[in-house]
């Protein structure tokens, strides 16, 4: 069969040229006569894939030096355990932003370690809409505020960056990050799992300023302290290697690709389109404000829920994968990220199209 | 370059059918129009892939009715904190038997949660031995019994099953599960990281008993917490899908061999002409007990530790790579796990008789 588009929400599509690149080195890393998987993570082949991929992250987000960029496993539902442990500091409150199903789960488990202020909800519009920030009640005495810049389930994005005051903001970046231009040095952390615009899953990316580093309770694990990660090079233990090698192939594509500012545009002009083609329809609904709709993922649902079968699978048929919309929240999602091509999103508009002139 | 043998510790070398299989489905698995990589975890293809591995592993482990089987991320390392944090169930005393390098780390992580009785230690031997089971002192009030059976660095593993009364043994196999026969009904919990004998790093096995589940601390993350990764089938988030793909591949490729049966003999025979030409030599040495000698992991030093750079480098020139000993002992060391050829073996015995020879 042909490669098909599929718009899972992750993991995800990745560009082609990366899985042809590992295909092509799979059994002999150039010259090696190994496979990057069967490589010693601290033997002089690895180490180069790894401070590679290393600087090419730092290089496509602009990382300013008074950060550590550390690589960890167990993705980004771990971090919302591990940034209470490593950072709260001594202090017993945390603000949480609940923008939608990620912000609750990092809420939820957040409430094991500290007491959460839940700064603003845009639970009352079913998570529609980001509340103004002028109703934010963020309290100067927690240990930082938190926030989930695009919600893959909800289709919710920030268009900019809250104002956190003295604290330090934090932010789940999991599905959009290298999506958009970002200023890393607004932030205190920032942390990403691979899976939507970075490679594989089994890595995620954590990006910490120097001064949140070093203050983790003292029962954390090791392999959760930001501290003794940092310190080792996120090899405190053997690193999901492959793992890594594919991110660093994925940032490479990036970087041919033009890097975050091309690949903005290019998101850009994908989400417009397929949002256009929704709401110029009359079959198709996206119900997010749209000052806040995610270029990253499309939640749309048939103002006709019984033909929500007959559009998946004839979908599937046109080699459109993975359109159905979380179990939680059902109708339809198309996840775009930047490993879609524009041609993938114009080729769902005209199915959107053909499915309602013949439905 | 030809493929070479890469007698690395881990990750380490995988078989060259599994490579080839992952490089042929790299585009498209089996008509999915797919990469494994880029499907999502909660989708039909998956799916299939996660429960054929999960149910290969249970029958070449032959896994009891009465445990759960997890596929976890970050490493036994991870578990160090995990086992601790899970199942002291209100217990302040674990016992933990000191072999090695492995087991001190296990030792000083535990430490955290818990008051750690070392109930027997090689170190006066500087690990060399197993201490005597008639010598252990097992606190029959601790919460478990904790041992390693295979110690990556000093090359030291367990024979037989430790007897722990009427505490539950804990085992990490990293370094040997699937290399030889095991009841596991003699455990309460075992943990290991794949990157040894099951495929690449970034996936960790646990297989606990069903009473140790759900006796987690009340502030142990959700992704650590054995219950609700069980209740969740180990996708509680998202899982390192690519990694499950491959340990899958790689049990596949034991079946064909025979199963666990066949590999052990194979690698009895492995590690038998290898410490036979050691101990036949007057240039090499192996320090440790004939008694508990590792069939996964072989240290030997040179008895002019000045040839030590040339017998690397002529080494490596032969397709031998990565034989240098730990930074923490120095000397050599030979990982020859499931996946090393015997010709690979043979190929070793043979470059250090000619290296004798001729120094």
């Amino acid at each position: 069969m042909a490669r098909i588009y599929n718009f899972s929400a992750g993991p995800s599509m990745l560009p082609e040229p990366v899985l042809q690149q590992a295909q092509q080195e799979m059994l002999d890393w150039r010259g090696s006569g190994m496979s990057v998987m069967e490589m010693s993570h601290r033997g002089p082949h690895f180490m180069a894939i790894a401070e590679q991929m290393k600087n090419d992250l730092i290089e496509l987000l602009a990382v300013p030096a008074n950060y550590r960029v550390l690589f960890l496993q167990a993705g980004a539902s771990a971090q919302f355990a591990m940034i209470p442990q490593n950072i709260l500091n001594g202090k017993t409150k945390a603000c949480y932003v609940n923008t939608g199903a990620w912000s609750t789960a990092a809420i939820k488990e957040a409430g094991k370690y500290c007491e959460v202020q839940v700064a603003a909800s845009g639970e009352s519009t079913a998570f529609t809409t980001i509340p103004a920030y002028a109703d934010w009640r963020v309290d100067p005495a927690a240990a930082y505020l938190h926030y989930t810049s695009n919600e893959t389930i909800h289709g919710v994005e920030f268009n900019d960056i809250p104002d956190a005051g003295d604290l330090p903001l934090v932010c789940d970046m999991s599905s959009n990050i290298l999506s958009r231009r970002v200023d890393i040095g607004h932030y205190g952390l920032i942390y990403a799992g691979a899976q939507k615009n970075m490679g594989p899953s089994g890595v995620t990316v954590v990006i910490v300023r120097d001064d949140l580093v070093g203050l983790e309770a003292k029962n954390t694990p090791a392999v959760f302290s930001y501290a003794q990660q940092a310190k080792a090079d996120s090899m405190l233990n053997t690193p999901a290697t492959y793992n890594w090698y594919l991110l660093g192939l994925t940032l490479q594509w990036l970087k041919g690709e033009g890097g975050v500012v091309a690949i903005e545009q290019r998101n850009i002009r994908k989400a417009n389109k397929l949002y256009q083609a929704i709401d110029d329809s009359s079959l198709y609904r996206n119900p997010v404000d749209p000052a806040c709709r995610s270029r990253m993922n499309v939640p749309f649902v048939l103002a006709d829920a019984t033909l929500d079968k007959a559009f998946l699978e004839q979908a599937e048929q046109q080699g459109l994968s993975t359109l159905a919309g979380h179990r939680s929240v059902g109708g339809m999602r198309a996840s775009i990220y930047n490993a879609m091509p524009e041609a993938g999103v114009e080729a769902l508009i005209e199915f959107m199209a053909e499915f309602e002139r013949t439905h």
